[in-house]
């Protein structure tokens, strides 16, 4: 086993340092993959920033800069690899590095901790990670406002403590969920603005006595702006996880709820909705079962997901402040996570389009009271006071003589007859225009 | 018992009645009378909407309006109180009116049910908490910035896996959470932003057949936009306060882990600060003894706190959408703990006044090791490749060769000599001028 | 404001001390109140054991003995309450105990410290809760059990996916419940295991000099053995309370599931049960409307139950080995709780007594298709493969030549023809029987 | 790509189908691997079944037993693999099954729906873990009876609220971790009770019409009882793994605080104990500096698995009663889990055995208060008042005329001179021997 670039002499005690090892980095390798691109990137700008403030010459910098574009290339062609011995990514590029181009690899570690550096790549991936969640939550959010205003005629039977209650509609349930990924991405928002700050340079989480230029690398990096104190930027690991995990478990809170409603509304005992034969597992002895896995799995996906912060919270709380090896551990629950997380987003927006409504639904009897408070309103606009009206239709009814009309005239925003789409989907645009 | 207001007769079976009531209702009572201020407010914007479109008389509204605002006097100066037989604040106020000045009192019901009364005080005490909450985390802050320019030649051991690592210093220490709070209120505005709208309008989650115009009431209790959608308004509820317990359980994070760092420091082995005797709970058989009962409660408390995201979603999750009576109990869980928080804040604040820091920690020699990277970087600054000069002072330091110099020169922003806190400042007053 | 007994003199700085009081005491009194029958069982039996071993003279016993008793008649008659000064029910009962007797009252504390003598009370109080909602568990068992005998005819659609899959029974449903909660005790038994064990005499956490005789206390107080070691003694105050919450966490899962189902069942669109009105919240215009509020507080109330282990773990975790003032606040999130199980197991017993049950509910067309299983697999013993059957009848489906017969000929062990719930009951009566 | 078994024709949309697949298939395979050799199991047991119900002829019995002998002995050698195309290990196994000895292989699924099959799989595989952890648990308490014994005599402090505040020993600390293992152990005893019974038979969760003979199968399969009544059996899918995740959790609790000691005893400040070079990780410029990555990691790792029951709860709470999909992701929270945990207890035998002790610890001045309490005692024991004895003390150490005596006579059970490692070794014996 190659030694660690770190260590001096070879141990004499392989064979605990090998364990040792093995259990420590358990399945960390493989998360790191993740982050092999924005090392690079990292070391990109702080070369340019040491190059800066004379601590490489200029040549060092041109040869360091041309290897490590090589190795970005490589990365990005997956042609890139851990070798047998190397610690992790980090390792790896600088091994490459020194391979390559000798001992001036080795002056791309001052001024720089492994700890700074490991930060800096995460804050990076995670930034990334942010715009891609955003991006698809904007296609499914066209996708909802879309099915909303096509089926805004469709009534639907609304429910208050699952009893049939008021009558609703599909232009009010999609464009319900629209209007809830915009309170989605104002959290998201709050996320990356916390992440999109510079670490680069706080060193181990004590700064260094390098006169480094912060402000250079964050502007290099295109960071929104600096971890000024080089203790709190060793805080932000593990917080900026952990706040990340909050968006994406209120954004997972919004596709399990629907994913909820689509397997009862799959239901027969509703039967509002139907998806292509395809998309559902049948039975073919039971031609009326459509089984909603795709829904299910997204609910349960989405459900491990709102266990996530929590999940952070345990890892990272109750630690004195400085550098814990523990937060190691954030990637495997985050980095999945975030995979996750998007592949739903992207199978609800598959399954939205493939989407089929029921049409009269509201004309089945069971349905007939819903209507009820239609009745005591119009009384109540013709100016009975309101506990009068509702006095009256309720003998009305006890007395079986009730008539329900099936008219609906919802005039107010936001209801029924007069959705305003437009304004969520304002909402909608004046969050994305926050993320820069 | 009286009847509830909504119930046409006595019920038979009072006895029934009364058990399934006491059971349904709990506690809730005792966290109602928070949202009382909140009832009136929306009454009169409600109201003063009614007669915007005529479905009050003018001599009504004034007549509704006088009562109310009464009313709202009696709240604010503890003279209001729910009567035995009534149900709740909503209906005590409505009980209140109705007595005072008749059957044009039931009129305030017209086009608003429960769920979005209910939910609209909720809301309006929700703004107001959390308004409450950054007042009181910029206090914390400036007194954080104030001990951090104070202190901020003192040194101070910076440890990593909680070994003995690198210098740090007191203005670091408390700069460090300082800057966290600036990113905790990053999220608390995010749970403003998500909770400053208006769900007024649209009744029991599916929106009324009056005409009501939504966007006066919007005006009138000065939301900042609209809950449009009457489906997604009432999703709302339970979703408002799980955002705000993310962004309380990220500030009650920074608290926790500031409340850890100090029973650390004051552990005699640490033995970095210390507070006066009345601050402490002590023992006069072993003075040295100074229990930092203040800072334990402080960190369990926040770790509750911590704990409130994950039982506000375990309450709320997979249920379909529509209102469910589920949503009641979000207000035992979040009511004390916005308390809880706000005591904290409010006790952190106090004992910050009272901290006293020791001056010659450093000076151990068991800190001397913390120095040698000082002297690496010296190296490298003077041109020795950094894996190099990390050779040369380990086999120095081998040898016993190693002397370290106390003299710390760091000038990169965020470090010891070049704290920025005039950043840390200016990011600071930006997220609180977002709040409005 | 009294000094605290172990004060030795005033404080000067009274306001300070007021402050710090306040925040750390918070609401800890009410739950205080809790234990105060068992703080006088445990200090009855700590002084039989002083004067075992000639550390309480006869006379000092019968003395403290006599007194001890009359206060926890007090306390059982409901007239003993903590005065204003005093901190704590421990400090009440001795501050009782030495204004009544004198001196010889101060002898109790010897070989006590308070964090044995608090644990000792609270694993005394836990213990007896633990009983109690065993017993409450028994009684809705047995109804349970009764209802599924009961209704063991009633067939009832059976879902997979929440899609109409097989035929079910009442009596399936039921038992399935009861069978539920053998399990529960299961565990509930681990945690009274865990619980029934002695700490009294482990002092603050590292035993005495004292010769206590542990044994002597054991048997006096009932535990079912020792926490021997001292140090682990203290680590059960936090691992009690949190192996607690998980058992309850479990029968809660239990209740929920149950709530849900009849939340489910109740909704018009499946409409398989029923309750009288005075058990639903109606609307009288919307008279197919029943509420079922009890169910819904009852999951709600019962998720909010599943939360606790994990604010327990929160609240205790990456704590060092030693007392810590944090685990004060187990009681508020653990009381409460605690309560709140035993009216969800009276409220649903009380429920069951009421619900009534639908007949026909298989008859509908919606569920015929649920009948072709069975008829695949007549054929399969009949003699055919399981795969060529299913493939028959889907062919049979397909070309509508399919004859559902709702005979249903199910007789294996804990089928709907054969509910065994003789083995549920014997289960049942062997983990009951354990608990001693 | 080859069709699943149950799909009676090609599906004509593939790429829909695979899109399906991969969503709802997810990681799910490698997990599924663990389960194969219990799939043989069960099904071996489950044809011995239907052989003695004359379901299956003697002959097709046999050739089926074979079969199943010889993929068994495939699975033991790693030389089974699930093919591309085939869903799942199930399938697989039934897939080699009908190649090799044709249609006859189909009968297997007689009586057998996937949901008990799997139900079954997963209780055997989990079974078998909890006596792996069982196991490595007793390795571990073990060593630390011997390490307590072994350093019974060597004084360590005591702290509370982390103050220095009384003398505690070696033999304690490692004492209550063993002893806090007996407790674990009941725990999981608890679920292994829950877990070890028998749900073949229940079908999809209503039963079957086959007779079958599910008394049969548990005996064969060694389940200690039956999973009586079908709805419930399904219903332990889920809750069989949150229970595991209970007691796993609980495990992990005691580890978590042993690592957390661990950190900070070899903290430089605490420097109560050590461990070979190798197995710290190091710095050679700071030669002080043992980081205890290892005990990082295993306080990460056992801190996540912590978080497990409540991701379980989220991921399976408020489901109402029948199968849903939802259940699949269990897997790829408790699998990865299991393992870990049996990583972390064989990591911490391999520790303990190299840890290295401090002898002289207490004899540092700034322990010398941590006997007055001693001293106090003494008094006491001499017929003083305890507060009186107190008072004198803390006069003494005032005046500076306080003397400690450095002899520590502690004779209680479970106190410092008189351990009692021999109760807690009959404690954890008791608790073992009811595993079976």
């Amino acid at each position: 086993m190659a030694d660690k670039i770190w260590q001096k002499t070879a141990s004499d005690n392989a064979f605990h340092a090998k364990l040792v090892e093995k259990f420590t980095v358990g399945n960390d390798v493989q998360f790191d993959y993740a982050l092999a691109k924005y090392d690079v990137l990292g070391s990109l700008a702080h070369c340019e920033m040491l190059h800066s403030i004379h601590l490489l010459k200029t040549e060092e910098w041109l040869l360091i800069e041309i290897e490590l574009q090589k190795i970005l290339e490589e990365i990005e062609e997956n042609q890139f690899e851990i070798e047998p011995g190397i610690e992790d990514v980090h390792s790896q590029v600088e091994h490459l590095l020194i391979q390559r181009i000798g001992s001036v690899g080795k002056k791309i570690h001052s001024g720089r901790s492994r700890n700074d550096q490991v930060l800096t790549d995460l804050k990076l991936y995670l930034k990334t990670e942010i715009l891609n969640i955003k991006s698809l939550t904007e296609t499914v959010f066209n996708t909802l406002i879309q099915l909303s205003n096509q089926h805004k005629e469709v009534l639907l039977p609304g429910y208050t403590h699952l009893q049939i209650a008021m009558p609703s509609s599909f232009g009010l349930w999609f464009g319900a969920y629209a209007e809830s990924l915009v309170d989605d991405l104002e959290l998201l928002l709050a996320s990356y603005n916390i992440i999109n700050k510079n670490p680069l340079g706080s060193g181990a989480g004590y700064g260094t006595s390098f006169p480094l230029n912060r402000t250079l690398t964050t502007e290099l990096l295109e960071f929104g702006a600096l971890n000024v104190n080089s203790v709190y930027a060793q805080m932000t690991r593990g917080k900026s996880e952990k706040v990340m995990a909050m968006a994406m478990a209120n954004l997972a809170g919004t596709l399990s709820k629907l994913s909820y409603d689509m397997c009862l509304y799959l239901n027969q005992n509703f039967g509002f909705i139907s998806f292509p034969d395809t998309l559902t597992t049948g039975s073919s002895i039971m031609p009326h079962k459509k089984n909603p896995d795709v829904f299910e799995i997204m609910r349960a996906r989405c459900n491990r997901i709102q266990a996530l912060p929590n999940e952070l919270i345990l890892l990272t709380n109750n630690l004195p402040s400085g550098y814990h090896r523990d937060v190691q551990l954030t990637k495997e629950s985050l980095f999945p996570a975030i995979q996750s997380l998007k592949e739903c987003l992207e199978m609800l927006q598959f399954m939205l389009q493939h989407i089929e409504i029921k049409k009269d639904i509201v004309k089945d009897s069971k349905y007939n009271y819903m209507f009820s408070v239609e009745s005591v309103n119009q009384q109540v606009l013709d100016g009975v006071p309101f506990r009068d009206a509702y006095k009256n239709i309720g003998l009305a009814i006890e007395n079986q003589e009730f008539i329900p009309s099936y008219e609906i005239n919802h005039t107010h925003e936001g209801s029924i007859g007069n959705l305003r789409n437009d304004l969520i989907e304002d909402a909608f645009k004046k969050v994305i225009s926050k993320f820069n």
